[in-house]
């Protein structure tokens, strides 16, 4: 079977300002998103970040943001799709271009944050960001947010040329439509390691998730979104390496 | 003969604020040192001023820069050799990305302000620099000041495989080791426009300048460093453009 | 009769880019909203303007804005109430010093672009900026677009023991509901001169506009936005002040 | 006999970035240099940081820097005196802003890092700041690096009616002029807390210490510099306010 990636959050310390335990999940995953210097990180930290995923062989990808070190590119902005577009490709680019001192590469693009959220409720927004892939590099897939119904987002992919990656979460309850519950509802996110393999497990197997209504939900997973803010976040990251290279030997 | 380039920092605006006549300059320029966002620009101009470039058959270069919208690059910052290499690469890559996105490339590098006058006194800092371009791309030629004895930089080029541009300028009186005369000397700064073009040609035909102190000054001249604030300047411009027309049909 | 002050955006230079045609303008107006360097200005433009507003006896206002000088703070972002009140007190703050170290003091308060937008349609970030205001100092009057119903705007701003003025514009065709009309619209902009003074002293006088679905308008004026962009926006300025003048004295 | 006050860099957290114990070292110190957004701090930090500050009774100092959030404010930049006096005035009334909204005051100024550096190196620089202190409020002391020879800043102070605290530090080792042994240098930093302790009692106490070169070594100090960066510096806190309450009670 096919196993979804395993993508976190990486370099995302900014000069004198630690974050994230990079050392420490990078052996477990498959997809390190890299901070690219508008949400967070810098020069120094992406350069560091880029050679600590090439000595691991974990995948690299951009991982653009609004530009708003402030708020960590947490808060919507305002910006044009063709603002968004002209964003996304200059981030693409600094990192790539890191990467290619290091001779190595990026493997895809996933937004950051409230820019990611935005496109997936904003259709010229998405439009946006993928116009900057595809003008950048067309093969590069893109990650967007798995929904129960994939298709809108297949179809507008296609018209571009480019691939999307649906991505998945292990630790949070969905609606019935396939969107996050919202954080502020119980129940939203689960902290419980157990209940976050098994998720993530069904997610693989592409069985379907319970949604907060009782229906059963069926989602697109390329990739499932992991952690590595805190130890806790990173154990889980290990349970879930584990229970797919079960799966995989299985 | 082989004509210096003329070269022209471009893209220079920022959000809402405009500066430079890119438009009425760039028919005129062989090289166009696009700002990269650290002491001007963003994605948005930077791409119009590719654009532009591209559509004028102009060579692209990068302006790297230190970061300080609010001083212009113009404030010397006490960066290690390491910082610079990093922030080099970064402004390399974005533009570089922007590039990809409309089917041109970058051609060389051209360091702004302090940043390239730190460089040009400080070997440390300049082989900083060249690590970020040689880790980058060892084709892309480097401009660097011109002087009296440009053996030096020639070698610590070579050393890394990196070729280098020695620049000069038409409106600047030099002292005898080649180092530009302080602004805040009288007679630093040409304004005549006879002047300024009989400069040009004499640095493209090879000959001698005359030092402040009255010696004569040799300099090498790969490229020329030529202005667009102000339709004063760009007339100069224009001037020096058909002087170098007359000089190569003669 | 108590004329509308007029009042104008100042100070929106940024480091080495100038805007605003400051030193014409000043004349002319009651009132200068100075940027405080989160939209544009720092702090030698700031106490530049500082310096100038006093020696016309021109008002000071803090023109706080959102945290983007790329976007020229016209760009939306979704700050929290208290986010944004703590922004607000900021750059109320900074530009209050420059005016302590210059012996004179501020006079009221105006937010900018999406800011003072997003808090005439969200009474929380109305709220939010009401309470900087009103920890800072709550005899400073708070600048907020004037509507055809003025009521609730008053009576949250006396819960807060604070003073509103209103604001309105001569240059702009209004909605029956008091709101601007869309800049998309034709005809939401006035460029005509005459059209421009005919409304200023309508709103002056407090007699009714017509609204563009034909309807009579009455709108509160406190105070009155005039721009000092270019020659043409500086030369209303004067015509108003001079059919202001003309009011006065008959 | 008077102590010397207890001082300790506080708000230096940004966003999303956490640094500093604040709230553990707070209860031990007499003066918090709060950090006012150009090296380190938000609107919401500084805000917090001033509220926390003003429940333990603890003076409020404030941090200005040189706009350089990546370096943190540790790279020297050659900003002109006026351009320092104009960003220093800035952020003190930032600060005040904040601290007038909380009910409480500002109590003195401390410049941060390399502004801090600078400006003990470079009397125009020193001149600078003072200038934006005195135009604010000249009652308001300010911190600088306490030498072998007091006199000239004395006087630079006196001249324009301003007061300095001299500062000295427990954990650092001296040359025989007064200045910090550079941190490259072994046995520049004290680790010990025993030697800390012992180094703040005999400044306290007024006492000679022994540079390195093994003369005696007599500095003024009316303020100690304490750090919460971590348990360790938090605990070395403590000793030194144990060790000055028991002096104090002797």
């Amino acid at each position: 079977m096919t196993l979804p990636l395993l993508n976190c959050d990486m370099g995302e310390s900014f000069g004198n300002w630690s974050l994230g335990l990079d050392n420490e999940v990078m052996p477990h995953v498959d997809c390190a998103n890299i901070a690219c210097g508008y949400h967070a990180s810098d020069p120094h930290v992406m350069r560091r970040t880029v050679k600590l995923a090439a000595q691991h062989g974990v995948r690299i990808g951009a991982h653009p943001a609004y530009p708003d070190l402030m708020g960590f590119g947490r808060r919507s902005m305002a910006c044009s799709p063709s603002e968004v577009e002209d964003m996304v490709l200059y981030q693409i680019g600094a990192l790539a271009g890191i990467c290619q001192a290091e001779g190595t590469q990026l493997s895809y693009i996933k937004p950051h944050g409230a820019l990611y959220n935005d496109m997936a409720a904003n259709q010229e927004l998405l439009e946006g960001v993928m116009r900057a892939v595809s003008a950048f590099d067309a093969r590069l897939p893109l990650m967007v947010m798995a929904t129960a119904d994939p298709e809108p987002h297949r179809e507008l992919a296609d018209k571009l040329g480019l691939t999307v990656w649906f991505e998945t979460f292990a630790d949070r309850a969905y609606e019935a439509n396939g969107h996050l519950a919202s954080r502020r509802l119980p129940n939203a996110v689960h902290h419980d390691q157990a209940t976050i393999v098994e998720q993530a497990v069904m997610l693989a197997k592409g069985e379907s998730l319970t949604a907060l209504d009782g229906t059963a939900l069926s989602l697109p997973c390329d990739t499932l979104c992991v952690h590595g803010d805190n130890p806790e976040s990173v154990a889980a990251v290990r349970a879930i390496r584990d229970a797919f290279n079960a799966l995989e030997s299985a």
